[in-house]
Protein backbone atom coordinates (compact mmCIF):
# COMPACT_ATOMS: atom_id res chain seq x y z
CA UNK A 1 0.00 0.00 0.00
CA UNK A 2 1.04 3.20 -0.85
CA UNK A 3 2.30 6.16 1.55
CA UNK A 4 0.90 9.55 1.07
CA UNK A 5 3.91 11.47 2.15
CA UNK A 6 2.39 14.18 4.39
CA UNK A 7 3.34 18.05 5.60
CA UNK A 8 4.23 17.28 9.22
CA UNK A 9 1.18 19.71 11.18
CA UNK A 10 2.16 23.25 12.82
CA UNK A 11 1.98 23.65 16.34
CA UNK A 12 -0.54 25.62 18.32
CA UNK A 13 1.86 28.36 19.17
CA UNK A 14 3.49 28.68 15.48
CA UNK A 15 0.03 29.13 14.38
CA UNK A 16 -1.21 31.28 16.84
CA UNK A 17 1.73 33.66 16.24
CA UNK A 18 0.99 33.89 12.28
CA UNK A 19 -2.00 34.60 13.17
CA UNK A 20 -0.84 37.34 15.23
CA UNK A 21 1.33 38.78 13.11
CA UNK A 22 -0.90 39.04 10.00
CA UNK A 23 -3.41 40.70 12.17
CA UNK A 24 -0.54 43.21 13.32
CA UNK A 25 0.31 43.41 9.72
CA UNK A 26 -3.16 44.12 8.76
CA UNK A 27 -4.25 46.72 11.31
CA UNK A 28 -0.70 48.20 9.97
CA UNK A 29 -2.07 48.30 6.85
CA UNK A 30 -5.15 50.38 7.78
CA UNK A 31 -3.79 52.74 9.61
CA UNK A 32 -1.02 53.76 6.92
CA UNK A 33 -3.98 54.21 4.64
CA UNK A 34 -6.01 56.07 7.13
CA UNK A 35 -3.36 58.07 7.67
CA UNK A 36 -2.20 58.71 4.38
CA UNK A 37 -5.79 60.31 3.62
CA UNK A 38 -5.36 62.43 6.56
CA UNK A 39 -1.72 64.17 6.01
CA UNK A 40 -2.74 64.78 2.33
CA UNK A 41 -5.55 66.53 2.99
CA UNK A 42 -4.38 68.70 6.26
CA UNK A 43 -0.30 68.11 6.13
CA UNK A 44 2.14 66.38 8.29
CA UNK A 45 2.74 68.39 11.00
CA UNK A 46 -1.00 69.37 11.26
CA UNK A 47 -2.36 65.44 11.61
CA UNK A 48 -2.20 63.83 15.15
CA UNK A 49 -2.00 60.43 15.99
CA UNK A 50 -5.63 60.88 17.79
CA UNK A 51 -6.82 62.30 14.54
CA UNK A 52 -5.88 59.28 12.43
CA UNK A 53 -7.16 56.93 15.65
CA UNK A 54 -10.79 58.80 15.53
CA UNK A 55 -10.78 58.29 12.00
CA UNK A 56 -10.63 54.46 12.26
CA UNK A 57 -13.42 55.12 14.80
CA UNK A 58 -11.07 54.62 18.16
CA UNK A 59 -11.59 56.71 20.62
CA UNK A 60 -8.16 57.01 22.02
CA UNK A 61 -5.15 56.61 20.32
CA UNK A 62 -4.01 52.97 19.16
CA UNK A 63 -1.43 54.34 16.85
CA UNK A 64 1.50 54.23 18.98
CA UNK A 65 0.45 50.64 19.64
CA UNK A 66 1.60 50.08 15.95
CA UNK A 67 4.08 52.34 15.37
CA UNK A 68 7.09 54.08 16.93
CA UNK A 69 6.08 57.36 16.22
CA UNK A 70 4.46 59.63 13.61
CA UNK A 71 8.19 59.61 11.46
CA UNK A 72 7.64 55.96 11.34
CA UNK A 73 4.07 56.33 9.76
CA UNK A 74 5.07 58.93 7.34
CA UNK A 75 8.52 56.52 6.32
CA UNK A 76 6.39 53.34 5.94
CA UNK A 77 3.91 55.43 3.54
CA UNK A 78 7.21 56.03 1.41
CA UNK A 79 8.70 53.04 1.62
CA UNK A 80 4.38 51.40 0.46
CA UNK A 81 4.88 54.07 -2.32
CA UNK A 82 8.27 53.00 -3.17
CA UNK A 83 7.42 49.11 -3.44
CA UNK A 84 4.04 49.58 -5.41
CA UNK A 85 5.97 51.64 -8.05
CA UNK A 86 8.81 49.60 -8.26
CA UNK A 87 6.66 46.60 -8.20
CA UNK A 88 4.28 47.56 -11.53
CA UNK A 89 8.05 48.30 -13.02
CA UNK A 90 9.00 45.15 -12.57
CA UNK A 91 6.32 43.62 -13.74
CA UNK A 92 6.17 45.53 -17.16
CA UNK A 93 9.78 44.62 -17.12
CA UNK A 94 9.02 41.20 -16.61
CA UNK A 95 6.05 40.97 -19.11
CA UNK A 96 8.52 41.92 -21.79
CA UNK A 97 7.93 42.76 -25.71
CA UNK A 98 9.25 45.06 -27.48
CA UNK A 99 11.22 48.36 -25.65
CA UNK A 100 8.12 50.24 -26.89
CA UNK A 101 5.48 47.97 -26.22
CA UNK A 102 7.18 47.78 -22.68
CA UNK A 103 7.42 51.61 -22.37
CA UNK A 104 3.76 51.87 -22.71
CA UNK A 105 2.98 49.31 -20.02
CA UNK A 106 5.31 51.49 -18.06
CA UNK A 107 3.55 54.59 -18.54
CA UNK A 108 0.24 53.31 -18.56
CA UNK A 109 1.52 51.54 -14.71
CA UNK A 110 3.48 54.80 -13.73
CA UNK A 111 -0.19 56.84 -14.09
CA UNK A 112 -2.42 54.76 -13.05
CA UNK A 113 -0.55 54.15 -9.86
CA UNK A 114 -0.64 58.32 -9.65
CA UNK A 115 -4.19 58.74 -9.94
CA UNK A 116 -5.46 55.76 -8.14
CA UNK A 117 -3.42 56.95 -4.85
CA UNK A 118 -3.34 60.53 -4.89
CA UNK A 119 -2.88 60.83 -1.53
CA UNK A 120 0.49 59.00 -1.99
CA UNK A 121 1.37 61.80 -4.33
CA UNK A 122 0.43 64.45 -2.76
CA UNK A 123 2.94 63.04 0.03
CA UNK A 124 6.02 61.63 -2.02
CA UNK A 125 5.77 65.40 -4.06
CA UNK A 126 5.68 67.63 -0.67
CA UNK A 127 6.16 66.08 2.41
CA UNK A 128 10.03 64.41 1.34
CA UNK A 129 11.47 67.12 3.74
CA UNK A 130 9.56 65.75 6.61
CA UNK A 131 11.49 62.43 6.88
CA UNK A 132 15.21 61.98 8.19
CA UNK A 133 18.50 62.72 6.37
CA UNK A 134 18.96 58.70 5.96
CA UNK A 135 15.63 58.26 5.20
CA UNK A 136 15.81 60.79 2.57
CA UNK A 137 18.83 58.99 1.05
CA UNK A 138 17.12 55.99 0.14
CA UNK A 139 14.22 57.60 -1.62
CA UNK A 140 16.59 59.41 -3.34
CA UNK A 141 18.51 55.98 -4.34
CA UNK A 142 15.09 54.49 -4.84
CA UNK A 143 13.65 57.34 -7.55
CA UNK A 144 17.31 57.75 -9.09
CA UNK A 145 17.31 53.78 -9.90
CA UNK A 146 13.58 53.36 -11.08
CA UNK A 147 14.25 56.26 -13.62
CA UNK A 148 17.66 54.79 -14.56
CA UNK A 149 15.39 51.71 -15.25
CA UNK A 150 12.91 53.33 -17.57
CA UNK A 151 15.86 55.16 -19.06
CA UNK A 152 17.85 52.07 -20.30
CA UNK A 153 13.87 50.12 -21.83
CA UNK A 154 14.13 54.19 -23.91
CA UNK A 155 17.97 53.54 -24.93
CA UNK A 156 17.06 49.39 -25.98
CA UNK A 157 14.27 51.43 -27.94
CA UNK A 158 17.02 53.54 -29.66
CA UNK A 159 19.18 50.80 -30.57
CA UNK A 160 16.09 48.97 -32.27
CA UNK A 161 15.86 52.06 -34.27
CA UNK A 162 12.01 52.30 -32.84
CA UNK A 163 12.63 55.59 -30.66
CA UNK A 164 14.40 59.17 -30.99
CA UNK A 165 17.74 59.26 -30.32
CA UNK A 166 18.69 62.30 -27.72
CA UNK A 167 18.70 62.70 -24.33
CA UNK A 168 16.99 59.67 -22.78
CA UNK A 169 17.24 61.27 -19.12
CA UNK A 170 14.62 64.15 -20.97
CA UNK A 171 12.36 62.45 -22.72
CA UNK A 172 11.82 59.75 -19.88
CA UNK A 173 11.55 62.94 -17.65
CA UNK A 174 8.94 64.40 -19.89
CA UNK A 175 7.18 61.16 -20.11
CA UNK A 176 6.90 60.40 -16.24
CA UNK A 177 6.12 64.19 -15.45
CA UNK A 178 3.04 64.14 -17.99
CA UNK A 179 2.06 60.99 -15.73
CA UNK A 180 3.17 62.56 -12.07
CA UNK A 181 1.02 65.66 -13.01
CA UNK A 182 -2.26 63.78 -12.69
CA UNK A 183 -2.99 63.66 -9.07
CA UNK A 184 -3.35 67.45 -9.39
CA UNK A 185 -6.24 67.33 -11.37
CA UNK A 186 -7.84 63.88 -11.86
CA UNK A 187 -10.82 63.43 -10.38
CA UNK A 188 -12.54 59.59 -9.94
CA UNK A 189 -15.62 60.98 -10.28
CA UNK A 190 -14.77 62.82 -13.65
CA UNK A 191 -15.87 61.01 -17.48
CA UNK A 192 -13.38 59.43 -17.57
CA UNK A 193 -11.83 56.48 -15.67
CA UNK A 194 -8.07 55.65 -14.47
CA UNK A 195 -7.75 53.55 -16.85
CA UNK A 196 -8.98 54.97 -19.84
CA UNK A 197 -6.90 58.01 -19.52
CA UNK A 198 -3.77 56.40 -18.65
CA UNK A 199 -4.80 54.43 -21.47
CA UNK A 200 -4.77 57.52 -23.85
CA UNK A 201 -1.58 58.93 -22.00
CA UNK A 202 0.82 55.63 -22.32
CA UNK A 203 -0.29 56.45 -26.49
CA UNK A 204 0.40 59.88 -26.69
CA UNK A 205 3.67 59.86 -24.48
CA UNK A 206 4.74 56.81 -26.78
CA UNK A 207 3.83 58.23 -29.93
CA UNK A 208 5.64 61.01 -28.82
CA UNK A 209 9.28 59.53 -29.05
CA UNK A 210 8.93 56.88 -32.16
CA UNK A 211 11.61 57.36 -34.25
CA UNK B 1 8.62 131.03 -40.83
CA UNK B 2 7.73 127.41 -39.80
CA UNK B 3 6.52 126.75 -36.32
CA UNK B 4 7.57 123.67 -34.73
CA UNK B 5 4.43 121.86 -32.40
CA UNK B 6 5.80 121.15 -28.74
CA UNK B 7 4.57 118.81 -25.90
CA UNK B 8 3.45 120.95 -23.27
CA UNK B 9 5.94 120.17 -20.54
CA UNK B 10 4.53 118.56 -17.47
CA UNK B 11 4.54 120.39 -14.40
CA UNK B 12 7.40 119.73 -11.61
CA UNK B 13 4.78 117.83 -9.34
CA UNK B 14 3.60 115.30 -12.35
CA UNK B 15 7.21 114.73 -12.72
CA UNK B 16 7.96 113.85 -9.15
CA UNK B 17 4.72 111.90 -8.84
CA UNK B 18 5.70 109.58 -11.75
CA UNK B 19 9.39 109.20 -10.35
CA UNK B 20 7.44 108.03 -7.27
CA UNK B 21 5.24 105.68 -8.49
CA UNK B 22 7.46 104.45 -10.40
CA UNK B 23 10.30 103.96 -7.53
CA UNK B 24 7.11 102.10 -5.53
CA UNK B 25 6.33 99.93 -8.13
CA UNK B 26 10.12 98.85 -8.22
CA UNK B 27 10.72 98.16 -4.76
CA UNK B 28 6.87 96.32 -5.13
CA UNK B 29 8.39 94.24 -7.70
CA UNK B 30 11.66 93.62 -5.95
CA UNK B 31 9.96 92.55 -2.48
CA UNK B 32 7.75 90.01 -4.29
CA UNK B 33 10.76 88.26 -6.24
CA UNK B 34 12.69 88.10 -2.91
CA UNK B 35 9.12 86.85 -1.01
CA UNK B 36 8.73 84.28 -3.77
CA UNK B 37 12.28 82.78 -3.38
CA UNK B 38 11.96 82.40 0.18
CA UNK B 39 7.96 81.49 0.38
CA UNK B 40 8.90 78.47 -1.77
CA UNK B 41 11.63 77.38 0.13
CA UNK B 42 10.34 78.04 3.42
CA UNK B 43 6.97 77.64 2.83
CA UNK B 44 4.39 80.48 3.90
CA UNK B 45 3.38 80.31 7.24
CA UNK B 46 7.00 80.21 8.18
CA UNK B 47 8.37 83.34 6.02
CA UNK B 48 7.64 86.83 8.14
CA UNK B 49 8.27 90.29 6.71
CA UNK B 50 11.07 90.48 8.84
CA UNK B 51 12.81 88.03 6.79
CA UNK B 52 12.06 89.33 3.51
CA UNK B 53 13.40 92.82 4.40
CA UNK B 54 16.71 91.07 6.00
CA UNK B 55 17.19 89.48 2.85
CA UNK B 56 16.96 92.57 1.25
CA UNK B 57 19.70 94.38 3.39
CA UNK B 58 17.35 96.17 5.41
CA UNK B 59 17.45 95.73 9.28
CA UNK B 60 14.00 96.77 10.28
CA UNK B 61 10.77 95.89 8.56
CA UNK B 62 10.02 97.48 5.40
CA UNK B 63 7.69 95.50 3.87
CA UNK B 64 4.12 96.71 5.86
CA UNK B 65 5.20 100.06 3.68
CA UNK B 66 4.44 99.08 0.59
CA UNK B 67 1.74 95.91 1.26
CA UNK B 68 -1.09 96.10 3.67
CA UNK B 69 -0.18 92.18 4.73
CA UNK B 70 1.43 89.44 3.90
CA UNK B 71 -1.81 87.99 2.10
CA UNK B 72 -1.35 90.82 -0.11
CA UNK B 73 2.54 89.80 -0.93
CA UNK B 74 0.91 86.01 -2.14
CA UNK B 75 -1.89 87.63 -4.36
CA UNK B 76 0.33 89.81 -5.89
CA UNK B 77 2.37 86.95 -6.85
CA UNK B 78 -0.42 84.70 -7.85
CA UNK B 79 -1.10 87.79 -10.15
CA UNK B 80 1.80 88.08 -11.52
CA UNK B 81 2.35 84.32 -11.97
CA UNK B 82 -1.26 84.38 -14.19
CA UNK B 83 0.13 87.60 -16.01
CA UNK B 84 3.24 86.28 -17.13
CA UNK B 85 1.67 82.60 -18.06
CA UNK B 86 -1.37 84.53 -20.09
CA UNK B 87 1.03 87.07 -21.42
CA UNK B 88 3.22 84.36 -23.35
CA UNK B 89 0.04 82.15 -24.03
CA UNK B 90 -1.37 85.29 -25.76
CA UNK B 91 1.99 86.27 -27.50
CA UNK B 92 1.87 82.44 -29.18
CA UNK B 93 -1.36 82.99 -30.03
CA UNK B 94 -0.39 86.72 -31.80
CA UNK B 95 2.30 85.47 -33.56
CA UNK B 96 0.01 82.68 -35.41
CA UNK B 97 0.97 80.02 -37.58
CA UNK B 98 -0.42 76.46 -38.22
CA UNK B 99 -2.35 75.04 -34.81
CA UNK B 100 0.91 72.58 -34.92
CA UNK B 101 3.09 76.17 -34.73
CA UNK B 102 0.92 77.64 -32.30
CA UNK B 103 0.90 74.63 -30.22
CA UNK B 104 4.34 74.23 -30.26
CA UNK B 105 4.90 77.91 -29.03
CA UNK B 106 2.89 77.88 -26.80
CA UNK B 107 4.49 74.38 -24.77
CA UNK B 108 7.92 76.19 -25.61
CA UNK B 109 6.54 79.69 -23.22
CA UNK B 110 4.72 77.09 -20.68
CA UNK B 111 8.01 75.14 -19.87
CA UNK B 112 10.50 77.88 -19.99
CA UNK B 113 8.35 80.01 -17.90
CA UNK B 114 8.22 76.65 -14.98
CA UNK B 115 12.03 76.66 -15.20
CA UNK B 116 12.64 80.13 -15.26
CA UNK B 117 10.73 80.56 -12.14
CA UNK B 118 10.46 77.69 -10.01
CA UNK B 119 10.12 79.51 -6.87
CA UNK B 120 6.17 80.44 -8.74
CA UNK B 121 5.91 76.99 -9.91
CA UNK B 122 6.25 75.66 -6.20
CA UNK B 123 3.64 78.68 -4.38
CA UNK B 124 1.45 78.23 -7.30
CA UNK B 125 1.03 74.80 -6.62
CA UNK B 126 1.21 74.38 -3.19
CA UNK B 127 -0.04 77.72 -1.58
CA UNK B 128 -3.42 78.12 -3.41
CA UNK B 129 -5.26 77.50 0.28
CA UNK B 130 -3.20 79.95 1.71
CA UNK B 131 -5.18 82.88 -0.44
CA UNK B 132 -8.96 84.44 0.61
CA UNK B 133 -11.98 82.09 -1.15
CA UNK B 134 -12.22 85.33 -3.46
CA UNK B 135 -9.35 85.16 -4.77
CA UNK B 136 -8.81 81.48 -5.17
CA UNK B 137 -12.07 81.57 -7.33
CA UNK B 138 -10.38 84.16 -9.41
CA UNK B 139 -6.97 81.97 -9.76
CA UNK B 140 -9.35 78.91 -10.86
CA UNK B 141 -10.87 81.04 -13.16
CA UNK B 142 -7.70 81.78 -14.85
CA UNK B 143 -6.60 78.49 -14.91
CA UNK B 144 -9.80 77.65 -16.74
CA UNK B 145 -9.35 80.16 -19.31
CA UNK B 146 -5.87 79.26 -19.93
CA UNK B 147 -6.58 76.19 -20.56
CA UNK B 148 -9.79 76.36 -22.18
CA UNK B 149 -7.76 78.91 -25.00
CA UNK B 150 -4.96 75.95 -25.58
CA UNK B 151 -7.58 73.35 -25.93
CA UNK B 152 -9.13 75.70 -28.78
CA UNK B 153 -5.86 75.56 -30.10
CA UNK B 154 -5.90 71.88 -30.39
CA UNK B 155 -9.16 71.99 -31.44
CA UNK B 156 -8.76 74.02 -34.47
CA UNK B 157 -5.61 71.27 -35.26
CA UNK B 158 -8.08 68.67 -34.78
CA UNK B 159 -10.25 70.54 -38.03
CA UNK B 160 -7.28 71.10 -39.97
CA UNK B 161 -6.75 67.35 -39.78
CA UNK B 162 -3.19 67.59 -38.37
CA UNK B 163 -3.94 66.50 -34.49
CA UNK B 164 -5.46 63.50 -33.33
CA UNK B 165 -8.98 63.43 -32.52
CA UNK B 166 -10.31 62.40 -29.42
CA UNK B 167 -10.55 64.37 -25.93
CA UNK B 168 -8.57 67.52 -26.15
CA UNK B 169 -8.95 68.14 -22.71
CA UNK B 170 -6.91 65.04 -22.16
CA UNK B 171 -4.40 65.30 -24.73
CA UNK B 172 -3.71 69.19 -23.72
CA UNK B 173 -3.53 68.16 -19.62
CA UNK B 174 -0.74 65.81 -20.56
CA UNK B 175 1.31 68.01 -22.47
CA UNK B 176 0.89 70.55 -19.86
CA UNK B 177 1.23 68.60 -17.36
CA UNK B 178 5.02 67.47 -18.11
CA UNK B 179 5.71 71.07 -18.62
CA UNK B 180 4.55 71.67 -15.22
CA UNK B 181 6.83 69.08 -13.50
CA UNK B 182 9.89 70.52 -14.79
CA UNK B 183 10.18 72.87 -11.55
CA UNK B 184 10.40 69.67 -9.69
CA UNK B 185 13.65 68.29 -11.18
CA UNK B 186 15.39 70.86 -13.18
CA UNK B 187 18.59 72.37 -12.25
CA UNK B 188 19.98 75.53 -13.83
CA UNK B 189 23.26 74.60 -13.45
CA UNK B 190 22.63 71.03 -15.28
CA UNK B 191 24.09 70.08 -18.67
CA UNK B 192 21.05 71.35 -20.46
CA UNK B 193 19.45 74.96 -20.32
CA UNK B 194 15.57 75.86 -20.05
CA UNK B 195 15.35 76.61 -23.60
CA UNK B 196 17.17 73.43 -24.48
CA UNK B 197 14.74 71.05 -22.60
CA UNK B 198 11.75 73.47 -23.97
CA UNK B 199 12.45 72.96 -27.65
CA UNK B 200 13.05 69.31 -26.94
CA UNK B 201 9.56 68.72 -25.10
CA UNK B 202 7.71 70.75 -27.41
CA UNK B 203 8.69 68.49 -30.15
CA UNK B 204 7.90 65.62 -28.13
CA UNK B 205 4.79 66.54 -27.06
CA UNK B 206 3.76 68.24 -30.48
CA UNK B 207 4.46 64.51 -31.85
CA UNK B 208 2.87 62.95 -29.27
CA UNK B 209 -0.44 64.30 -31.00
CA UNK B 210 0.47 64.39 -34.57
CA UNK B 211 -2.46 62.74 -36.52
Amino acid sequence: MATIARKKPQSKPAIRKRIREQKVALIQDQILEVAAELIAERGFKTVTSEDISAAMGFTKSIIYYYFENKNEILWRIFEKIDRTYSGSLEHALTAGGSPEKVLADIMRAHCTNVMTHKSWATIYNRDEHELGEAQRKIVSANKRKYNKQVEEVYKSGVAAGKLKPGSPTVAVACMLGACNWTYTWFKPTGPLSAQEIADRFATQLIDGVRA
